[in-house]
């Protein structure tokens, strides 16, 4: 059996380190691996659209941020095929059959889902579309046959309603669809990256994210700025490090050879913690070595991005590539599913 | 503005009596009306999977029987384009962005939805699917720009429905969506014929249906047998003309000319009615006049369903250019609807 990828992200800002960590690094290291005999990333709009509804044009402007994202961190179009979700409209065909499949209760009961109407506030006004984006992301997911989906540990209440999708599916119509297994990221400060402001999730709106196109001042600015342990106020205090935003990104970002380039005085992550722990280590330290690190790894990222701006035909070009050809791949899972389902009357 | 007719059937049955004086005998009328510039009836396949996901053979059956009672009640494919919903896969692409228009809550409040979730015990087991029929139900409509939707009762909270929805669309994205308007049977006793048994709805579970393709002896079993005022038990007692399923049939069928040559005893139904409530006349008597007045109805329908039926490739070839149509049709409007999204991105 083919080893098929499909991942994606919301096309609703820039990307950010938290991305970054927490699975486009991933993807990169995946599509370079050898394993994979076809990758797919989808810029997922129409899902964006689900509650964007009234902000089209925020959704449209984002897709080509994203993509130069993309690109920017390494995803390789002669490797990885990139398209726009919306493009491909056997996705809300495949869909639309799903919602079959499925009770409302179950959905109520996907505790992603729960979590998501509660952050967004959207009590009892959930639009339908949000409320149902479980089944199309089983659309997306099975359209393509992934057999893997890189993301999230918030993603996995998601792939197991997707998974009895595909078991309800092959039970009932027979053996079609193909079943995915998530992979997730095995640094555990990847999993989710904390804003530079310590609250848990990084967002446009609360301005707390470093993104991968800020310019080095900006990100040396931001990393100054961050929260630290609030009761670490002079250098000679004790400092924690569990929960600390430094640290986090520091286990996240830093490796031994960091250590030797920029502060030599330690030879790894767990010296400098015992340090801080112990008291006699400021934060203005920590975050320039942090700076340090991140501008490193960020450098050729944002060079790429720069190339990739002066060359905005050549990207929806590689967009308009990717879309054909995972239209094709969805059309042809599309027609296995109305074989199955015996709806395909004129063949 | 032109004038336009979206109506159409769930394929779960062959049609009877009831769809006969409730939908398709008005349709024909406005068919040839000359009033309409077009006029689209779905076989709405795809709704019936929504409730029927366990049994698309039934399904698949029943296209046939349908497009052929539809023939057979003088839809002409000359004047009217009949289709299958399934195979116009831009209907499946609008219910999918109009999800992001409507509201759980509001879905739940909908009076058809909350009546027929009742009627089939769904309770907390609704197929998502099914829950969302009224959306989908939305984009069959102003995928053809409908104007004009011939539709019982029943179905009034459904129209309501797509009319908040093209305001919405039409004030989020700009001026896009046709909003439609219902037209009821004028006759009050076609709005839902009750079954023979004397049940407010035919069903084929309930074996209470007359169908347009019965046999002329089938007919008059069922009309003899048919439940009638259960006190009215010897000739010289009176009864009831009220919620009498044989006086609802004879209010739905019987013209003044039928009484001349069948029961030239009376000038037309009031006076049957009022010997009937006074007492002295039997049920048989009334039955009798009611298969007359059926089988005259009914024979040519059933000669032509007969003709149609000897031509199964042509009915095929008649759905195959509909559905040819129709989809043009919709992706038209599909391409209005994009524009207005801004997710046209690489036109």
């Amino acid at each position: 059996m083919s080893k098929i990828i499909l991942t994606g992200d919301r096309p609703t800002g820039r990307l950010h380190v938290g991305h970054y960590v927490g699975s486009l690094k991933e993807r990169v290291r995946l599509q370079n691996s050898g394993l994979y005999d076809e990758v797919y990333i989808m810029i997922a709009d129409a899902q964006a659209l689900t509650d964007n509804a009234e902000h089209p044009e925020k959704v449209r402007q984002n897709i080509i941020q994203v993509a130069l994202d993309y690109l920017a961190c390494g995803i390789d179009p002669e490797k990885a095929t990139i398209f726009i979700q919306s493009m491909v409209p056997e996705l809300t065909e495949l869909t639309f059959y799903y919602m079959n499949l499925v009770t409302v209760s179950r959905v109520q009961r996907n505790p992603t889902v729960k979590a998501e109407i509660q952050q967004k506030n959207f009590e009892s006004s959930i639009p339908v579309g949000f409320f149902c984006y479980p089944i199309s992301q089983a659309a997306d997911i099975t359209a393509f046959r992934a057999t893997t989906v890189p993301a999230g540990e918030d993603q996995m209440p998601m792939i197991e309603q997707c998974k009895e999708i595909v078991h309800k599916f092959n039970s009932v119509y027979g053996e079609t669809l193909t079943e995915p297994e998530i992979v997730l990221p095995t640094n555990q400060a990847c999993l989710r990256l904390p804003g530079i402001d310590g609250k848990a999730k990084m967002s446009k709106s609360l301005g707390n994210c470093i993104y991968l196109s800020d310019e080095p001042d900006e990100i040396k600015k931001k990393v100054m700025s961050m929260f630290t342990d609030p009761n670490h106020l002079r250098v000679e205090d004790p400092g924690r490090v569990d929960g600390n935003p430094v640290f986090i990104y520091l286990d996240a970002f830093s490796k031994p050879e960091h250590f030797a380039e920029y502060l030599p005085d330690y030879q790894n992550l767990d010296e400098l913690k015992a340090h801080y722990t112990r008291g006699g280590l400021g934060d203005v330290k920590v975050k320039k070595f942090l700076n340090n690190v991140l501008q490193e790894e960020l450098a050729p990222i944002r060079e790429r991005r720069k190339m990739w701006e002066q060359r905005i035909p050549d990207v929806y070009d590689i967009l308009k590539k990717g879309t054909e050809v995972a239209e094709k791949k969805a059309a042809a899972t599309l027609k296995d599913v109305r074989a199955a389902m015996q709806i395909n009357y004129f063949d």
